[in-house]
């Protein structure tokens, strides 16, 4: 029996190069940065990783490669959200012979379906998946799982665990106390970073989040912390988790904003597959100054050239005066000020 | 410049094998059929026809025996609601040379993108795409289309209509001010069978209906006699077409009351690909029983064996009435009562 | 029997004087002149009229007045949301004897109840008032009262009516599908103009709309060509109500819109009893021009002396031109351009 | 200078007698048990309390009831939720002769309102209220208060706290991270208590909590620890808070179930007032059946004659199971088993 998924883990963003092909170079690159880092798995092929943007065959390409530069070192939970039931279990066999550790499905999205349409699409590929299985919740943009179904779930071995990416602690309780009870060896992660020290506190197994691909030291720093019992020095780091989350999440287009930190830490991640407007390109780059300026105070990143401005935690506001301190310090390089 | 889109369109659902695989020979009877009773045109790979369920080979090929068996009769909005921007007019391109009169391009989905997101994804194909195109406008399942979004579209020529699944009266009648003083040629299609007599007659074009692929002979009259001005004598159909859409719509899991439906008029569209339990498919069949009540009361299929109840218009109600009416039928015969 | 409520139906705003209490005299200036312009009912105590934010006092008051000014000439549906049922049939007994035709009672709201509890709540009220009843059905701001609900409720002698605000004109057909067979003599008024002519159509007995405070003149004239089967005539006033009511509703603060709107049309209604910021003051004064010209365009009101901007029917973009339009303006007159 | 506030807080439901009028008798004995079972402080008139149900002039019998019972020995935040600003700080100035700590006063609800609305009604209640205010956040119920406007409210010295019920643990510490640095003072309350000891263990300063009605020992308990750090030990009574709040919360109709759980507890609590059907009264017994199960674990009530069912968390799928237990133990009694 395989060891119980724990830790963070990195759902990771996929670098495209100027034509908006997979950059393989960069993302292997990435990837054995992420491990260096020390990250605790990988996810490849989830929400951050724009799943739905790939083809088939370019899913299953960015989990080969994902696999093949792991080499072992770190467990990946390669995602599988295709067509239908037929066409995951393929993916499933293809990614079992890559080497995955595990196969992570979505709930079923577009149409909202009913629990028992969940419990009977997540049975039907448990029964015959040659991998085992993560489920992923993420009721914003698919059709939630909920305690009763995770709880009938439970009783597949192949089902291993649960991404949970609603934030609700309450509602991760309830998982845990439905579920640990019979299946002790059953491992839940969240996916909402704003709560990871909370989550990891009342009993989750770790973490899989966005803001892992841009600092892993810190996310990792939380979990250790979190399971040293040392709470209040991992609420110093989840504090500045949630403005460096809020700063990503809200004021971009999901996930432009993370593509944006990781490339402040040096990775050329190109552009993403949704087309942009020029003004939300202007609008990106100014606020990847105010990202730059939280990133700095991590000191991962140098602060920019012309200084930070203070912030208040609101991304909007902090974005406007970061912009006129800019603009203040340009003038004052050309003598106007 | 091509005629304006005006009429019923079917958003065709696909037939499968015992194998779960597209039943070409079934999808030809079943597009002939419609054709036959009048039908103005087919819109394949919409949410009816599972688009989400099939790989892109499966769509194209959808497409290509669709366009092959309608040989021109009527127009074909072809669903092409690819990964990408790239597959998409790739798509499009396939689409062209089969004789698709359009492609038909759903709001980006999972991802819930802002206005500005919507509109740079729809201009960013409207610009590259060798064929027409049509926006559908499907809330409950995809980032929402707002009116200034439309109106910023409709600039582009390749733009020429919209499908609107939002039932919204105010919102139709604000499209159509916004857009058609500008685009007189523009085209506004309703999604919402409920209210299809109204919709027509505060400016709709046509519509795309679900209930198309059942009644086809109903829909098209209510969009001859709304055309003809007869509102009272449209509005009669109209309510038994609500009641009708209603139990196809609500029981069933999506799309399969409109399955359930075909198959009464004499098709064997088989098992959808979204797995059931068994108890979503007895429940299917009790649900079958009332809705060919519903049907026969159209004149286009015979009643069930053990005769009717009375109906409330409420599925749940009529459902369990109708199985009370069932059993007391059997226990008649039986001589039991 | 009383007569079936029919018609369009004013739910009355209440007029404030410089201390913010009912200035009675304008309040009675209001009711005449609504009936002089051929409004068939009042209704006091709704939405527009902030019943929530008068004492129980002050309800009863407002009632009185119009009652007393009324003298009969309308029917009067009498809003009596009051803290609890007994609080409710006392209000009901006080309005009998002030001559109100029927009590209008709002669903539960604040806490969100089921539909067995609004059944309940509704069910209680009938039974012990000693006046008719309407229902109000208003689910953004209240309990949502479902089809099986007003089903069980026609059953009550007492109940002779529903205004529903939904706007959505399939759950008006279920309604009057599911009731009018037992309840030939049940009124159905809907409480959203954006639709009011196509309300009309498919059979709704008249309306209780906002926008009838304003230009009773006109929604009255939609009613009649609605009755007299004049559907095409209807539409077109109705797509300038449905640009009136957007501007009304959407950038105001509600009901402050409305409040202009009766300044406009010459009575002083002085400042609502919520409060304002200084930001929200200047935005109000500023729309407040755009409202003159829509209805400068229905020969209700003179034109702005600047003119009026042409409009695009958004109404952040209209007030940004027509500002542009009357600055332009004084910079004329002054000569600076 | 007032000292913060801090601890567990009861918002007290009302007795009833059997004229539904306010039982004062009960009422003192409860407030009195409370405070003698270690309470912080009382929270009459918010959402348990049903403060909508109540006249002003019940409101303030209600409150005046309060103090005088609790004679000083704890704090009082008096829910003061009046029609319009007028009259809220007429409650106020009555509050404070009474010797209230503060009003609480609740987002302006039924209208959704904007920041800005939200900003000016608190902020014109901060100015001239002769009482110290906390704000009360609930999102489910009332117009929800983001957080920018409670940093601008915070600017009110008048403003001392708020009762956040969202059970959003980001949102609070997006609060806290706003608000703290320029009002150390400010006393931040959870009004969710399924996630009670998490908000203590983020920075929370208490908990005003439907549940502290029904086991204040326990929820004070859970305050205690937290504060000395045994955050392990907190969670395990937090994890049996969850079960029994799921079950007062859920399954009935609000607050009904925290009004059985009271009786439970030897209080004669009566009926609510809102009325109920035969079906919700007899499901109410059924379920007050599982609650004493729940309580009895608690080891503050005696185990039902009939002895317990085993729980699963779900509260639907307990009532059932115990309801058989009960059935199968009166079978037995009776030697039919």
């Amino acid at each position: 029996m395989a060891a119980k998924l724990q830790g963070i883990f990195a759902p990771t963003l996929v670098p495209l190069d100027d034509r908006g092909q997979i950059n393989e170079g960069e993302l292997r690159r990435f990837i054995s940065w992420l491990i260096d880092k020390g990250i605790h798995g990988l996810y490849p092929n989830g929400s951050c990783g724009e799943f739905i943007r790939f083809t088939a065959e370019e899913r299953r390409r960015i989990t080969q490669i994902t696999c093949d530069e792991a080499r072992g070192r770190v467990p990946i939970l390669a995602g599988a959200a295709e067509a239908n039931v037929k066409e995951t279990l393929a993916a499933c066999e293809a990614y079992a012979e890559m080497g995955a550790t595990a196969a992570a499905i979505v709930s079923p999205y577009y149409y909202k379906l009913s629990p028992e349409s969940v419990y009977a699409y997540f049975a039907e590929i448990a029964r015959h998946s040659v991998l085992d299985l993560t489920l992923y919740n993420i009721p914003m943009f698919a059709s939630p799982i909920d305690v009763p179904t995770i709880r009938r779930l439970a009783e597949f071995p192949r089902i291993i665990g649960i991404k949970d990416s609603s934030g609700d602690l309450a509602f991760m309780m309830r998982m845990i106390a439905a579920v640990r009870p019979i299946r002790p060896d059953f491992s839940f992660l969240t996916g909402w970073e704003a709560v990871l020290a909370p989550m990891l506190m009342i009993g989750c197994d770790g973490g899989t989040n966005a803001t892992s691909n841009v600092v892993p030291e810190v996310t990792r720093r939380i979990y250790e912390l979190c399971r040293a019992g040392k709470f209040e020095e991992a609420m110093e780091w989840q504090r500045r988790v949630l403005e460096l989350f809020d700063m990503m999440l809200y004021p971009f287009e999901f996930p432009n904003g993370f593509r944006t930190g990781i490339e402040l830490r040096g990775f050329r991640f190109g552009k993403g597959r949704q087309p942009l407007t020029p003004a939300q390109q202007a609008e990106g780059a100014a606020l990847a100054s105010v990202l730059q300026c939280i990133l700095a105070d991590f000191n991962v990143v140098d602060r920019p050239a012309a200084g930070c401005a203070p912030r208040t935690g609101q991304p909007q506001t902090d974005k406007i005066e970061q912009m006129v301190y800019e603009v203040m310090h340009v003038l004052e390089k050309r003598g106007v000020l």
